[in-house]
């Protein structure tokens, strides 16, 4: 089991449904552009994005200096983490363990916000708050506080008035709130849940966003932050070499932008396959926790099902699947696919139904 | 004026000698690889380079455990810091300024060795073990020394059994010797001067390489790493995201490592116009430092220059060279260039003595 998805490396693999990519594959704008790329990749890239940044700042309306590119977003939360030098960080928890990682390496104590199972894994704001005053009281007031929205594994989204609330008690305290938005785009209507336009109000908020799943360019690397917070750009762009963004990445980034079409069609098909994956993993006999992004958390909960095991059946059939249980309060019967086009879900339901029926449990 | 050569985004420039890249342009297998890889862009990269690893163990006969690959060789000198976590460590100046980056990122205490001018920039190891004994005296052993081989900006290189000196005065005192060989494919005699098949005889020894220069690749971002000190590799891992090196990279690494005949054609190209761009500039009255690599590094001596006047006649002329007033021990009448094929370095030339004769000093 690897502590990521997507890795189609190590075993053969027919079907992933471990990575969170998007199903339409990379459209064929930005496949151009990579393939055009390859005739100028002797130039060192632009170290300042400088063409990506303009279209980015049309695109969202937040002005170029107010954003970062990186080499990917993962790598963005390293050089965060290492020129903010946090103390004290909260997390939530499950979430993408690369925070928890990045944290580690910059010697940053972290604290863990549990999520409740029983809740549906539900972030509750209010609790939250709680749990920062509380550390605040004991002394150990949170500098940074990482909030993935969809969250990830779960899959579950908080709406944009309480994201406010959070971000308003954060900027109070000065906490710096890491907004992880990289999968806002796969919900059903982002603009309820995002704060992407909101970086003026709370110069303390950093939102990350990713080219990687929104547009099938995980291999490319490619994503970007934003906060009305120069200074802390600046000091991230001290703690790493000035060329991380690859000219392929640039030029497919560019590309992506002008994608519309491929937006809309990828916010609809993801909404039918939730609804398909949800409906059939429930069908089987997995507890599902209500999806509201391009992937579906769930449990199995057969009695007799021992850890790992369904991952590995998958497996054999060739059929990767997302094992969560290296998150903390998880634990190897918990597990995350990611929704594709009707067929291939299909295929997934197909595959699992196979597995319970092999086990015989 | 820029930290680095290669930004040809912020002006107009027409011709680039200010990046020390191949002449010869990428090899058409390394295009063609890029240009396929665009059909694979929606997967995530594999996050242990496995294909590209065993190839380098194929190519430089290393076992592949002791080869990290990252986002171009400056990557790694960030994550080599950030896991090493030296507190005193010692440079060449001049040398390449990201090694100063990577260290100040750390919050490592950096002390140089000034290269003698006089000498022609060439490094004394003996001089350099003197200083290294005069640190351990006052109590600030280095833990780390960096050492660039051929040395960048200057072009100089230092014989291979001088650098065994060096590595193995380093071995019995622990120090981490980093040695970045990026540039010693483009020496006339590579094996010379090259420690690469001698990472068992010194395990403290890092040798950095990179894919960027010598295959026309800088737009991709593809270095790594070889050490017999595996344990260093794996805290390089802990400090960095999984995905560092993009999918194409992965591609053009294992398309380049067979480029054989570019490899022998590169190395008769820049032999021809090493000589031809250091005659030429000797020629128009500047003080050539004797050139080893695939850069020529030279002074405005001429009294009444001002600094910072060459560069800037050469952009008013579409000419971008490197100025290096912002290398410690160096000024801004100090410059280098890069070798290319006998026509563009016929241009350099030509543009140069136009500055000159327009200048009138």
């Amino acid at each position: 089991m690897d502590a990521h998805g997507g890795d189609v490396y190590s075993r053969p693999v027919r079907w992933d449904f471990s990575a969170n990519v998007n199903p339409l594959g990379t459209p064929e704008g930005v496949k151009e552009a990579v393939r055009r790329s390859a005739e100028w990749c002797f130039r060192y890239p632009d170290s300042r994005c400088l063409r990506l940044r303009e279209a980015l700042e049309a695109f969202h309306q937040v002005p170029r200096e107010q954003i970062l590119c990186g080499n990917g977003a993962a790598d963005l939360l390293f050089q965060l983490v290492l020129a903010a030098r946090p103390e004290n960080a909260l997390l939530l928890a499950p979430t993408f363990s690369e925070y928890g990682k990045a944290l580690a390496a910059a010697g940053c104590r972290s604290e863990l916000f549990f999520l409740d199972r029983k809740a549906g894994f539900q972030p509750e704001i209010k609790a939250l708050k709680a749990k920062i005053c509380a550390m605040e009281e004991a002394g150990r007031k949170p500098d940074l506080l990482f909030f993935c929205n969809p969250n990830n594994p779960t899959g579950r989204a908080v709406l944009r008035k309480d994201m406010e609330e959070l971000a308003e008690f954060s900027e109070e305290r000065g906490i710096c709130l890491v907004l992880d938005e990289c999968f806002v785009d796969f919900l059903d209507e982002p603009d309820a849940y995002s704060l992407l336009g909101q970086t003026e109000r709370f110069p303390h908020m950093v939102i990350f966003k990713a080219f990687t799943k929104l547009y099938g360019m995980a291999g490319l690397r490619l994503g970007y932050c934003l906060t009305k917070n120069t200074g802390l750009l600046e000091q991230m762009e001290e703690v790493r070499q000035p060329w991380s963004v690859s000219g392929p990445a640039q030029e497919a980034g560019l590309a992506a932008l002008k994608e519309e079409d491929y937006r809309q069609k990828t916010r609809a098909v993801i909404a039918r396959g939730r609804r398909q994956v949800s409906q059939g993993l429930t069908s089987l006999g997995f507890q599902v926790t209500a999806p509201m992004a391009n992937y579906v958390f769930f449990r199995d909960q057969r009695p007799d099902a021992e850890e790992g095991e369904l991952y590995e059946e998958c497996l054999k059939r060739g059929l990767l699947i997302r094992s969560c249980a290296n998150y903390p309060g998880l634990d190897g019967r918990d597990y995350r696919v990611c929704v594709k086009g009707e067929e291939e879900n299909q295929r997934l339901l197909a595959i699992l139904w196979e597995c319970l029926d092999a086990s015989g449990v």
